[in-house]
């Protein structure tokens, strides 16, 4: 068998780390790319990680670069380049900047590795993966987005936390949007399968649902230069992994989302079934009155996101 | 930091196969322990598991033994001691004869480790962690039975092969004794969060539930000769990486509930919370009326075990 | 990316266990397969294992069979087939029995996964092997033995028991066939890189060398019924994964030497590289004049025994 | 059983980078503790790494905090605190604030943690070590100096690289000091078990040797803002494990040596075992005439920078 070849286009602290989860746990070689101005840096943090296999016992050939020759035929690639949301910047700030670099990535990608799935995870995250599906032209089940295996890696960090137990025993599901329009969704909270609903009560859950949803922001209030990368790339690396050891994970992920929901062929975080072939199914729940005005919201957001996008890219 | 050390008292496939569990997890040192009538046979198995150590790369001291005095001040005692279940033999028929196994090892395991938690496996094990508590006198929360992790890997393999998603997704708490009396609990079981119930319809999820309350006696009549061994050893694993590791799972065990549940002094299945010290909590669920009834009928049921093995043991 | 497919034939306890810690470590689907007089064994074997899936937290679609049809493009397939070693038995007296069961198991591999690699542990070893690779007809690097993991395994232990360190830090190779005509080096032997023979006295490595030699015969002893299984899976396991995850593991193996220590055409116990194409590179290492001596000792008695089974099969 | 406690002191990218090892291996509860200055930055990134633990399914308590109360009891202490090494700069010119830094740290420690063992990384290496030593009065095993493991993992690398094997199969034990140094060791070099010597010629192999011995400035120069972490960070959390998993690890470790080498009461890069009471024995080799000779120059360097620093303290 052939050895996944995972490449991550970005060398800063997500993508780097990115890269640590997905070789620590074997799951192919890694390219880790960055711009030219970058000069050498891909190279040394790839190195410094390669340096790191003997000890811990992986075997993973990781290479640094800023040629897109070195990604040629990836089967995952994932994007976290673009600028980095500062402390007081919003996620929409960033959006002229970041769909012109994502556009660029793309081109590559789909020049060097048409058969690769995407995984993007830079942000504004609705945005910037459709773009990544429109520039590739790659079937919509192999281009997706990171960001409700993050939010939900939170909000299950919270409630183990609050009722004292092991954060393996925490199940949750959300949609909708990345960050402030993320839907709560209490029903698909469970704590051992049983619905956190019988083991907190709502005022105490709906505190941890805000911090979840602006949990972003607290880390960038904390760290005060920079944003949070150890939970992002962990949550990207669980999809790499989803990928290429064919989980079929039932999780939540920025999917391509049509005739589903009645989205209309937009992006849009969903519970999905991700595999060898990406998204292999977007999972169609009933939702609840709540669950359907706060998932239009989200809808409605990323709409208006994706014009403001194309409108920007036209002008 | 003292390597914990861990007892398993019965060398047989289940006794082995969880040293291999736990050796493999390096949980700790492993004392693996028969009756002098098996002479070599423990010195052998864990001599052989041993020499696996070197290519899985873990460090665990595995000893095979019939001498108690080898399992002085375990942490942890596994017993999985007494007749098997054969084809055909119903748990009760077991009922005399282990009482009486699980009496005389439990009396050495006071001796020898009076300050370990024992987790009983042997069945039937409603009756048989009763006896153990009551013969060692050890404080409630540090014995405890092995069932429920069991039986709710059974359901959620099920799941996850009827939905095609990873077992990884499936969460599920249940109820009750072990089988036949196992209380099914479609209310607490979800995937990737979300609730069964929105994801197969009743009557696929009860045969489900049947599948799972009759799986050891379908692996029973596929073997022909033996019973499960991968499974029992595996939950009973999890029960002792919990304790060593000190990780506040909340899964089902049978703990000894007094008030709790309106029991009144008896070993069933319940949610719990298990850490260092053991049975740290016994989680109360608001049960609906179907439930409680359903649980009902599994404490009765465990109160007829019991008297009828106090009676046999007084006779 | 496709999950590799593993069969393992044989469903008794060395191809159960491999199966386990194939499974364990995620490196595919298994089918574990017996002969149809086995009914339903493999069968609930491979139910039982799945169903500690959901508690170990790995994927693996595992299959209980005794139809070749269910083994349909294994990437690759593990023989454990054969009649197995009793207390007081020579691996040569297995020979005609077994050659004959290899035959079989090996046409029926040829004709439904004709691009698998093959590893043999089926007993005695070196014959099997080769037999495995005249009836397949696979290139020699795709057919193989797994004799020398083991060996050394048990010579590592040995040493880490002595020393009183990690079994970690303990390497060695070894080569010649398996057991009495294993060819010790002790000039290969190393811990923490640190020569053995700077750590021990040479008469105290010459009786580990020994204990190894014998190691096989040490367990039988021991168990009384049956034979070592999980350290012989353990390694039988590490060769899976170097095949599957390309890992170009430097160990040894009994692979086809023409040429390369001037063999001549037969399956011996060599250092090779091991990876996605099987047996990539043999090896060769400048020999001691004993060294060379016990060698070609072994390499004799392997032609014996392939010219006694080749008589045995003609007649 | 207890969870073993961390405490990590810096929470740079060193620290960050074995806090996420330790907790991804789950040895236990980690304290990332940085100066006040740091304000929320160590609690950014002890929460961004928790938020990764449901994903990955580590149970760790991470802590980010600036007041050593929270460290208390811990077993474990690494202080990697200290001014990094810019380009162009010599590891000795960060002797005297680095010196007054571990000094401050070690007495808080000292106060704060009489029990625990102490991992020194900060540098220059042999010297913060001696520092610590002397500063917390602990027994002399309870302290050692983290270089050897990186060294080694350079090292092997680069030799797997090379032969195009595992580099689970490559190993390797280096002596003196840290980086220049560093005393080359072919004979203490081996690739599953087979001395390096008879897989590569000499030139190639001091070719990478010195590359290993400049591995550091190597980094460096492709980071150009930052040094090496990855390898850095997992080659301590390796001592960490030897410690709170009693593994008693045969690696290279600065430890004190009096009597041992005849070194005269320094701490310098000997192998040692490595378990729950920190460096439980050194191993002394035989050296050979060259080793000898490099080792005492290694020594002298170890000297010569202890006087520097005690003369630099003491005006």
């Amino acid at each position: 068998m052939k050895r996944a070849k995972i490449t991550i286009v970005g060398a800063g602290n997500v993508g780097a780390t990115t890269a640590h989860w997905c070789a620590a746990a074997e799951l192919g070689d890694v390219v880790l790319l960055d711009i030219p101005q970058t000069e050498d840096m891909p190279k040394g943090k790839a190195l410094d990680l390669m340096q790191a296999s003997p000890i811990v016992g992986f075997d993973s050939n990781i290479v640094g670069t800023t040629d897109y020759a070195d990604t040629k035929d990836s089967d995952v690639v994932v994007i976290t380049a673009g600028i980095p949301r500062k402390p007081g910047m919003s996620r929409d700030d960033l959006l002229a900047t970041n769909a012109k670099i994502v556009t660029a990535v793309t081109e590559q990608i789909k020049a060097t590795s048409p058969n690769a799935s995407i995984i993007v995870v830079s942000n504004p995250l609705d945005a910037m993966v459709q773009q990544a599906q429109k520039v590739s032209g790659f079937p919509a089940n192999r281009v997706m987005g990171q960001a409700g295996v993050l939010d939900t890696a939170r909000y299950r960090t919270f409630i183990a936390m609050e009722l004292g137990v092991s954060v393996e025993d925490v199940s949750a599901m959300l949609m909708g949007g990345h960050g402030d329009t993320m839907v709560p969704m209490p029903s698909c909270t469970s704590v051992g399968g049983i619905p956190v609903t019988r083991l907190m009560d709502e005022s105490r859950l709906e505190e941890i649902v805000d911090r979840a949803r602006k949990g972003g922001a607290e880390i960038v209030g904390l760290l005060k230069t920079g944003s949070a990368y150890y939970a992002p790339a962990a949550a990207t690396a669980q999809m790499v992994e989803a990928i290429v050891r064919d989980k079929k994970r039932l999780i939540p992920c920025a999917a391509y989302c049509d005739k589903e929901y009645g989205v209309g062929g937009y992006y849009v975080g969903v519970p999905v079934i991700l595999g060898s072939n990406g998204v292999e199914k977007v999972v169609e729940l009933d939702l609840t009155e709540q669950e359907k005005t706060d998932f239009q919201k989200s809808v409605d957001a990323v709409k208006g996101l994706v014009e403001a996008m194309d409108k920007l890219l036209a002008s």
